[in-house]
């Protein structure tokens, strides 16, 4: 058995809980939060985080599911410090400075930790490198969606007299299309997404300003087209409560003249966060695995054999996957 | 540089050659053949396979591009006792007893092997053993197609009356749309598939018989809907003597009550021996990389991190591709 600390109970935390489940080798030690224990809805064991180490010998590894750029930027490297882990930081550019501070706490306390284990940066990223390996003369397209954004909605939820939002982001099929016929030009962001915004808002009269203030706002929707639906907050909270995503990597490359190889890798989620605890998991399970060999070390999704990722044994993944 | 040794010259060997010249850092130490070296119409430099033993010390990895019926079988072994070496081996229900006898060369010469490393198997299995591990409460299919099964096409070549054929597995996109909208049941073969032949007869008179021979033939035939198109030899010549193929793998999971998610891979391939062989070439340079560690011993897909695929380094991967 692999035994796991949830660490942060959101929606990542909440998936994990359940991914666990799921896993007849891996069970929960428990949630550590750094909000009140009690308070929280779970019943699974849930403590402070303070008291994480007083476990220490009953967790084989921490997933820390707090949010990348405030969260798990600090918790990373501390908790690397003192325990394997796993995280799915999620902030791309940011990826090498992050790699090197966890790598040198987990090289220095002789632990194992993976970063960036969700599925974007995780499995697209995977498939992004697999598909520049086999087709070298070629072009890669990542497209993500339909699914929705947090950030961006959390942006309108922002604006004055904005009651509830729920920002869905688009991919464009055509562009899809011509893509997977050949074309292989770069397309900004514009051209590939388009922002669909479901929003309920106090007073009607509003309307055309909060259209305005969403279309316009920088970086989040002036560089997309954007299209505001205005709906009821009670309509927002039947329809749009889900958390879907997914997204595409399509690769072409040619072999030689004209041959003409395509390579495509799809995700349809109706629970991003759930989907993304599950990818964590196994990455949880190489962990362990790797520690069971004495390997200490920041890791990446580049650097762990799949057969790492799987509880069954390689002579049944050999004579049943192969 | 790796310097390769391409063992055999055919569709898949010409591959290779091909997927050398896509990838700057490797080179080409020869081909090697049991026909007669003069024979083969290629600019690279040709060799009696007899004569490999002298290019020890000019070969970092060998190529096995054999058929795996007959070829690899006995080649594999005898080769992993001098060299490194890789292969396509693709015949799924005894690679148990064929990494065996590879294994146990490999590890009495020292030698890195790796295994099966086409796209099914290779690539197909890397998503299956992936989308396993990540929905282990789900189920995987696997279609093939649409694409030019050269066993098929054989098998039509030699009914007596028959001057060419070319067959294509055909997968059913009815079954691929219910499966994606979450269907679980056992599809059969038949159900997944369906097979198109084109074939060129010396006489019309003797058509309904061929289609008859053809439809009924046991294990090729017999248990699908197949569709025979008579045509002229010219025509085949002309229309059908590429070789595509592709399929998909698509997992369908569920990660608590009622939330599926979908993963899906899909190759379009109209070279197959192409894209193969530069599959090949990766895990060409991962064998390479893992005998610079001192590593030996069989390895298959599944045991090699992603990132040893890559001509890239893992600062680089981190950076663009993560």
């Amino acid at each position: 058995m692999t035994r796991i600390a949830i660490i942060g109970y959101g929606n990542l935390g909440r998936g994990v809980e359940k991914a666990i489940k799921k896993n007849g080798d891996m069970a929960l030690t428990g949630i550590f939060t750094r909000r009140d224990p009690k308070s929280l809805n779970s019943e699974s064991p849930v403590y402070a985080l303070e008291r994480l180490d007083e476990f220490t010998g009953q967790i084989d590894v921490c997933i820390l599911c707090g949010g990348s750029a405030t969260d798990i930027i600090a918790q990373g490297p501390e908790i690397a410090a003192r325990f394997h882990c796993v995280d799915a930081y999620d902030n791309h550019s940011h990826i090498p400075e992050y790699y090197e501070s966890m790598n040198r706490e987990s090289k220095k306390s002789g632990r194992v930790s993976v970063i960036s284990t969700g599925w974007d940066p995780g499995l697209f990223s995977m498939q992004r490198l697999l598909a520049d390996a086999v087709l070298p003369d070629g072009h890669a397209t990542t497209f993500w969606g339909m699914g929705v954004s947090q950030g961006h909605s959390d942006a309108i939820r922002r604006i004055p007299g904005v009651l509830g939002a729920t920002q869905y982001t688009v991919p464009n099929e055509d562009v899809i299309e011509k893509i997977r016929n050949g074309d292989n030009r770069e397309y900004s962001a514009r051209e590939k997404h388009t922002r669909v915004c479901y929003v309920a808002i106090e007073n009607e009269s509003d309307a055309e300003r909060i259209r305005e203030t969403i279309v316009t706002m920088p970086d989040y929707f002036a560089p997309y087209d954007t299209t505001v639906h205005f709906i009821s907050l009670q309509e927002l909270h039947e329809k749009h409560s889900g958390m879907p995503h997914g997204g595409k990597v399509i690769r072409i490359g040619e072999t030689s003249e004209g041959a003409q190889q395509t390579v495509e890798f799809s995700l349809q989620l109706t629970s991003n966060p759930e989907f993304t605890a599950s990818v964590n998991l196994c990455f949880a399970r190489a962990a362990a695995r790797l520690a069971k060999e004495g390997k200490s070390g920041t890791y990446t999704p580049f650097d762990i054999p799949l057969a790492y990722l799987s509880s069954r044994s390689d002579e049944e993944l050999r004579k049943t996957f192969l």
